[in-house]
C-alpha cells in the first residue's frame, strides 16, 4: 500500500467510522456468535501473496463486524463505559502517524513536554492537590507529577513498586542489610476492601506481596476502624504493613471509601495511600462532586481512567504520584544506548521510569485533542448530563415500583433489583428464590438484546448494574434500557408466579 | 465535532499522514528543541470552551513538530526500528473506533478469536515450534498460544511471573507451606548476560527476585558453561535459580546466546527458560534465519515485537508460551462482574489472564491487516531488503579501510568504530583517547543532523550503532549514512592530528 492508496483508503476507513458510529443504535449491542465461529470462516495460514484492501474490508464487515460487542452503542450499559469521541480518535491516528517509542525525552521532546502540560492541565481540572502538579505555579519543579499509564491495573502496579520501595527504604534506614531487607519483602502486607478492583489483588500477584481483605460493611465503604483492626492484627503477627488503596467509586456500585479515615491510618503506619478513582474520577471535573473525595489531597497517589469516561480513547489512565522519588529509584536503569539528555529535570523527565514497559507511546496527543476541542465546560457538560440520565433512570425504577436501588446513585451507574416480595408473591422469600431471579433478569435483559447490561453480586445478593456514560448515547438509550428492564422485569415475575 | 465535521477533519488527517511520510526525507529526523520549549508557547489550563479543529492542526505543525523525533524517516538509524506502515496505522484506527476493553471473550469474541488466530499465523510464519501454537492442526487446544503484549518488557514481567508460579509450585510439591514457599521467593534468582535488555532487569525489580548478571566472553555471548556456573554457585549458596533469558539479536551488538546449551541447563534444572527475540525475531520469517534460532523450540516462552521490524505499528509484542498453565494460575483473578463464557478454552479465552492489565484494545487488527497486506512474500522481501542494506553499508566502511566493523552483521545492524590506529596517528593508542574519538564521531554525525544514530558501550569500548529497518527508508537513505559518516570521520581524525 503507497501513500496514494492510503489517501483513498484512510477516507474509506473515517467514512466507515461516521457511518458505524451513526449506525451504533440499529446494530444489538452484545455478540451473539458462538464460540469458535471465526476460526472456521479463516486461513490456517497467513496468506503467502498480497492481499486487496477491498478483501480485508469486506471481512471487517461480514467476519469481525458479528463477533463485536459494541461497547461504544448507547445501548451498552455493561460494566464501566469506555468512551471513544472523534477528537480521541483523531489523536491516536496522529499518534499512529508518529509512531514513536518514547521512553526519554530525546526519543521526541514534545511526547514527553505535552504528557507533563497536559497531565498538569488535567491534575488541574479535576481539583487535584498542588501536591501531585509536575511544574508549579512559577515555573519550578514540584516533587510529585503525572504520568499516563496504559490502564488503572499498571497504574495499580506501578504505585505498589514504590511503595514496596519506600517501606524498604525505611527498613534499611533503620539499619537493615539490603539481604534482609529483601528477606523481609515476603512480610509486606497490602490492604484492599472487600470492594476494590481485581487490578489490586493482581498488582499484588504481581509484586508477590501479602494481601489483606478488609469487609466492608452494609454500605460497601473501607472504614478507619476496619482498617485499623487489620493492620494492628498484622503487626501483632510480625508482618508489615507497607500500601492501602481507597477507592473513589468502586466498580460494584460506586461506593467511596473514608479517604480521611484511610489518609489517617496511612500517616500515622507511615504506609503509601493510594486513591483509585478509576471510574468516577472523571467526575472531579465538576466542582459538586469534589467534597466526596476529600482525603485524597492527603494521599501518595491518584489515578483515574481519562478512557473510561472523559472521551478519551482507550487506552489512557491517567496516574498522579506526590513524590516520584521511590518510583523512579525502583524502575530507574541505566544502559549505555540510553544518552543521557543534559537539562532541568523539570521538563527532561523519563517516563520510563514512571511505567512497566520501556517503550510507550505518545498517548498525550488524544487527551489535548479531547481537553481543546470540548473544553473544560464540555467535558463538565458530558458527565453532568450522565449523571442525570441515571437519576432519572433511578426515578423511573423507583416509580414502577417493582425494584429496589440498592446503592446510592451518585455518578453514572444505577444499581438495582427486583423487590423481594414482588419476587415471593408464592411466599418463597428465600435469599436463593430472589437471586435467581434477579440472575434471570440479567439474561432476560441480555437475551432481548437490544441493550447490554452485567449482573453482579453484593455480599451475597445478586443485583442489576446500569452503567451510563457511552459518548454516543443520549436520553433515548437510556428510556429503551427501562422499557426493556421494565418488560423483562414482568416476564421475570409472571414466572414466579 | 459531530460525524460530518469527523468526516472531513478525518480526511484532513489521513492526508496529512500520507503527507508527513512522503516528506521525511526533507526533514531532520532528530528534534533540536531545548528542554522547556513546549512549556514557554503553551496555556497552563486546558481551555474553559471548546476550541477549533483548525487551531489544533496549527498547533501539530508549529509547536508539536519542531519537538518530534522522527522514528520513521528513512534517516532514522538509532535504537531499534519502530515501523509503522500504512495497514498498520488503518487496522490501529479500526481498533480506536472500536474502542473496546477486550479483558475477556464476551467484551468482543471477534477481538479474541482474532487474536488468537493471527498468533498462530505469525507462529507459523517464523517457524516457531508446534509447542506453542494454541490450536493444533486437528482444530483441538494446544497447551501453549500467543498473546499480544504491549511491549517486550510487559512480556518479560508476564514470563518471569510464570516462572516464579512454576518454582513455588515445585516447592510445594516438596511439601513447603504457602508461607514457607513465599518466605522463599526472596531467594528465586533469574539469570541474564551483562547484554540482556534492561527489561530483565526491570521486570526483576518488578516481581522483586534476586538477578544474576552472566558475563559475556569476546563475542557477547551467554554460553552454557558460564551459566552452569554462576547457577552452581548460587545453589551453594542456598539461592533458587527459577529464570533464564537467552537472546536472539541483543540490542548492543544483536548478538545470538547460545540458546540450545541454555536449554540443556534450564532443562536440567527445571528452570523457566525464555527467549527474547525483541528485535531479530522478526527475520525469522525468513528460513535463512532460523538455523540461528536452534534451541528455541525447547524454550518455555519466546517473545519479538511485531513493531519492530515488521511493520505493525507500535504496540505489538508478540509472546508465545509453550504450556500456559502456571501463566494464568499466577495472574488469573475472579470477579462477580467477570461473567464466564461456557465454551470450549479453545476459543474462549480470557486475555486477561494473560497479561499484566486487565483492559485491552484489539490490536490482533492491525497485525492481520500487515500480514494480509503484505503476505508473508512481501514480510521477507522487507527483512531481506535491510540486511542487504546493512550487509552493503559494512562492504562501504570496510573498503574505506579507517573503520573496524566491531560485531557481526548479522540482521540490519552496522556496528562499528574508527580503528584505534587511525585516531592514534600521533602515538596516543590509549582506550580513552580512541573511546573519546568514537563518541565524538557519534556527536558529529547527530550534529550534522541529515541522520541520527546513537552510540553504546561493548566492555569499555565505545562503538557507532546504525540499525537499518525503517519501512519508509530506501538504499539512499543508506547511502547518505555513510556518506556522514565519512565525512565526521574526517573531521573526527583531523581533529586528533
Amino acid at each position: 500500500m503507497d501513500a496514494s492508496e492510503f489517501r483513498k483508503r484512510g477516507k474509506e476507513v473515517i467514512d466507515a467510522i461516521a457511518d458505524y458510529y451513526e449506525g451504533l443504535d440499529q446494530t444489538p449491542p452484545l455478540s451473539t456468535v458462538d464460540p469458535g465461529y471465526l476460526y472456521k470462516m479463516m486461513p490456517r495460514e497467513a496468506p503467502e501473496d498480497p492481499e486487496s484492501f477491498d478483501a480485508i474490508q469486506t471481512d471487517i464487515r461480514t467476519k469481525i463486524m458479528p463477533g463485536m460487542t459494541h461497547w461504544q452503542s448507547g445501548n451498552f450499559f455493561a460494566w464501566f463505559p469506555c468512551s471513544s469521541s472523534y477528537p480521541g480518535i483523531l489523536g491516536d491516528l496522529y499518534s499512529s502517524m508518529f509512531n514513536i517509542v518514547g521512553f526519554n525525552w530525546v526519543c521526541s521532546p514534545a511526547a514527553t513536554e505535552l504528557e507533563t502540560i497536559v497531565m498538569d492541565w488535567l491534575g488541574k481540572l479535576i481539583g487535584l492537590d498542588k501536591r501531585f502538579v509536575a511544574i508549579k505555579e512559577d515555573g519550578t519543579e514540584g516533587k510529585g507529577g503525572g504520568v499516563i499509564q496504559g490502564t488503572a491495573s499498571e497504574a495499580h502496579i506501578v504505585v505498589m513498586i514504590a511503595a514496596r520501595e519506600m517501606a524498604l527504604e525505611r527498613i534499611k534506614a533503620r539499619g537493615a542489610s539490603d539481604a534482609d531487607a529483601k528477606a523481609l519483602q515476603s512480610k509486606l502486607v497490602a490492604y484492599f476492601s472487600d470492594q476494590t478492583h481485581s487490578s489490586g489483588q493482581k498488582a499484588a500477584n504481581v509484586i508477590g506481596c501479602i494481601t489483606r481483605t478488609v469487609e466492608t460493611g452494609s454500605d460497601l465503604r473501607l472504614t478507619k476502624p476496619a482498617l485499623q483492626a487489620a493492620i494492628a492484627e498484622d503487626k501483632a503477627a510480625g508482618l508489615i504493613p507497607f500500601f492501602v488503596c481507597g477507592t473513589y467509586g468502586t466498580t460494584n456500585t460506586t461506593a467511596i471509601d473514608d479517604l480521611p479515615g484511610i489518609a489517617d491510618v496511612a500517616e500515622a503506619e507511615q504506609i503509601w495511600n493510594h486513591v483509585d478513582a478509576a471510574y468516577a474520577g472523571a467526575a472531579l471535573t465538576c466542582p459538586e462532586f469534589r467534597p466526596l473525595a476529600a482525603g485524597s489531597e492527603r494521599a501518595d497517589s491518584f489515578n483515574f481512567n481519562a478512557h473510561k469516561w472523559m472521551m478519551t480513547n482507550f487506552d489512557c489512565s491517567a496516574l498522579w504520584v506526590a513524590d516520584s522519588t521511590h518510583l523512579i529509584n525502583a524502575l530507574s536503569i541505566h544502559r549505555e544506548y540510553f544518552p543521557p539528555t543534559e537539562g532541568s529535570t523539570t521538563f527532561v523527565k523519563n517516563y520510563r521510569d514512571w511505567q512497566l514497559p520501556l517503550g510507550r507511546r505518545f498517548r498525550a496527543l488524544k487527551l489535548w485533542f479531547v481537553m481543546r476541542t470540548y473544553g473544560a465546560s464540555g467535558i463538565r457538560a458530558h458527565i453532568r448530563e450522565h449523571v442525570r440520565q441515571a437519576k432519572w433512570l433511578e426515578q423511573q425504577l423507583l416509580v414502577d415500583g417493582r425494584f429496589d436501588i440498592v446503592a446510592p446513585v451518585v455518578f453514572g451507574l444505577v444499581v438495582f433489583r427486583i423487590k423481594p416480595h414482588i419476587i415471593a408473591q408464592n411466599g418463597d422469600y428465600s435469599a436463593d428464590r430472589v437471586n435467581e431471579a434477579n440472575a434471570d433478569l440479567v439474561a432476560q435483559i441480555n437475551g432481548d438484546g437490544r441493550v447490554f447490561l452485567v449482573g453482579t453480586e453484593l455480599k451475597g445478593t445478586k443485583v442489576v448494574r446500569a452503567a451510563i456514560g457511552s459518548s454516543f448515547g443520549a436520553q433515548s438509550n437510556v428510556e429503551l434500557l427501562l422499557s426493556v428492564v421494565q418488560q423483562c422485569a414482568s416476564k421475570v415475575i409472571a414466572g414466579t408466579e
